[in-house]
């Protein structure tokens, strides 16, 4: 079958690959849709990031090259002899996250994870065999497609949920990205007031607005803790950092009030210089989020079922496998008005 | 009247100074000890850090050169005509902390405050005009002594009343100077099991032992981290960062469990390099303390009148006014095994 592997650093192929046999406790997924996620980005331009380059990773036992693509959603085609909650035809999204499983749910990820398509084979081909418990039935009021932003999505609730965010909350997010954008639409579903979104790029502020934002503060143009403390005096109630950089950092602190809390959503790349003080001396909170639990991933796939949560307008394309290094991966790198690139698999809906 | 007055770093004179004339809201204090705090110090090595040099403080309208003396409780001999609930012969212990009282109590901190001592005249001297409602009645169980023990005590109540710890709670500290001791008194009040103390000086580790520390880890003989996941292999529910430096706030953070909270207590004097990743990857939250609100410093009040919190065990020496300089602040920069030093005023206890 026809599948985007990763063999390093801007090296991206489609090519043959085999399905591995079917294990007793996986279902056989015919991919429909798959979406280009920023970590995939990161492995293609930085990479190896999370790619076992050098050892099998300790989850899923394999090593690269692998194939990419963690965010999808498909048809069951066939089920282990174990499986027992999903059967043929089945739609289902892909949660792409294994864990140990030796800890609440809540710690479980920061006993380490591995994810399918990043440390292991992933969506970006035909079939790709899932544990059971990965799988997550649609509801018929979702397509294929609805299906492959569930991934993205669910990391906007989870990172809603660490921030502990209360009905009727102010909030501010910093960075309008793909996963900025859905943490909009995730704070707006769950009752955030103002939503203040801020970035260096007018398209990126246009498209918050679109997705729930009630104010626009262009941080290239105006001093953004000035900005947000003209609209809050206080500052925000939360605020999210989704743009992992020193400045909005240390901006997203100062723009939030009192006990509230800020909560780190993006990778930081780099360490910053930066004084603890500032926590001392605003009484900020710091946390941080990262990936989702399943019931985390369970709500999503509920709330985007009831339409509480619509994050299609963060598809920007649709494309072909075959395109997926061109019109894919360089158009994400190269231009900023891309949100989320979605790849045609079996194209079904 | 005999006062210990702040003039300038490394300036700190015993001289005669007037009383202000009471106002209709303040209560007249015949201050019995006065102790001395790791803030005076920086103002006494390194000040001005709050002193207020150039211009009046804005809450106390006062200006250097200012009596110093912020821990202090004494005997009130006048009150002003506005006053209610104090009269002439009640014991109290003196709150130190003027804020704006716009905001709610556990922000109104954060919205600005100024201290009784650091901005304005404070308790190194035999009479002190406070606000009445800086005024807190002592129990009959508790001494003068006591009662300047409350202001550090207060600290460590609010310290972990914002780590939002639970009743059973594993709890590391790093650093057991006079916080760091206070803070493993109030971790253990409130019901922490086992409770790490971390310093580089054994002297301070012993002492963190009387305090009620169940296990003494030497940051310079043995790796901190591992020590602790040594003891708790997840690592403490909560962390309090009572030394200020970069090597412990990192520390802190990796001795912490997954959703575990870590606390900073101390003043960064100096920014740090440090990688947010690091919050991402182990989902620690981090939370700050600073001074106290008003509902706090009662609760001390009470915790030290019931004996729940009895931290006389801090007091290392006692002295006198004129001694302040060479045996108050000249002994607590040399000599680490100094911990609380008192200086008697009218002596009363």
């Amino acid at each position: 079958m026809k599948a985007a592997v990763w063999y390093g650093k801007k090296d991206l192929r489609v090519e043959d690959r085999e399905l591995k046999p079917l294990k007793q406790d996986e279902v056989k997924v015919r991919v429909g849709w798959a979406g280009i996620c920023g970590s995939d980005l990161h492995e293609y331009e930085e990479g190896p990031v999370f790619m076992p380059n050098e050892s099998k990773d300790e989850l899923t036992g394999e090593q690269t090259p692998l194939i990419m693509g963690h965010e999808f959603a498909g048809i069951v085609e066939e089920v282990g002899s174990g499986v027992k909650t999903i059967k043929a035809g089945d739609r289902v999204a892909v949660n792409p996250t294994l864990t140990h499983g030796n800890k609440p749910e809540k710690m479980d990820i920061y006993d380490g994870f591995s994810f399918i398509g990043l440390h292991g084979d992933g969506g970006f081909t035909k079939y790709a065999n899932v544990p059971e418990s990965n799988a997550y039935i649609l509801p018929d009021s979702l397509t294929l497609q609805d299906g492959a932003l569930v991934e993205p999505m669910a990391v906007a609730v989870q990172a809603v949920k660490e921030a502990d965010m209360k009905f009727g909350d102010t909030v501010a997010v910093f960075g309008a990205g793909p996963i900025g954008l859905v943490t909009i639409l995730a704070a707006k579903a769950a009752g955030a007031t103002r939503i203040i979104a801020l970035d260096l790029s007018e398209k990126r502020l246009e498209k918050a607005k679109e997705f729930g934002a009630t104010d626009l503060i262009n941080s290239g143009e105006t001093n953004p803790v000035e900005a947000i403390h003209a609209l809050e005096k206080d500052g925000v109630d939360i605020s999210f950092e989704v743009a992992g950089v020193a400045p909005t950092f240390e901006q997203a602190i100062a723009g939030t009030k009192a006990r509230g809390t800020m909560v780190i959503v993006s990778i930081f790349a780099k360490s910053i210089d930066w004084n603890p003080m500032q926590l001392t001396g605003s009484g900020v909170k710091v946390t941080s989020t990262i990936a989702y639990s399943p019931t985390t991933f369970q709500q999503t796939v509920d709330l985007m079922g009831t339409g509480q949560l619509t994050p299609r307008g963060i598809i920007t394309d649709k494309i072909q496998l075959d395109d997926i290094v061109d019109r894919g991966f360089e158009a994400l790198g190269n231009d900023k008005s891309q949100a989320k690139i979605l790849v045609e698999l079996s194209g079904e809906m």
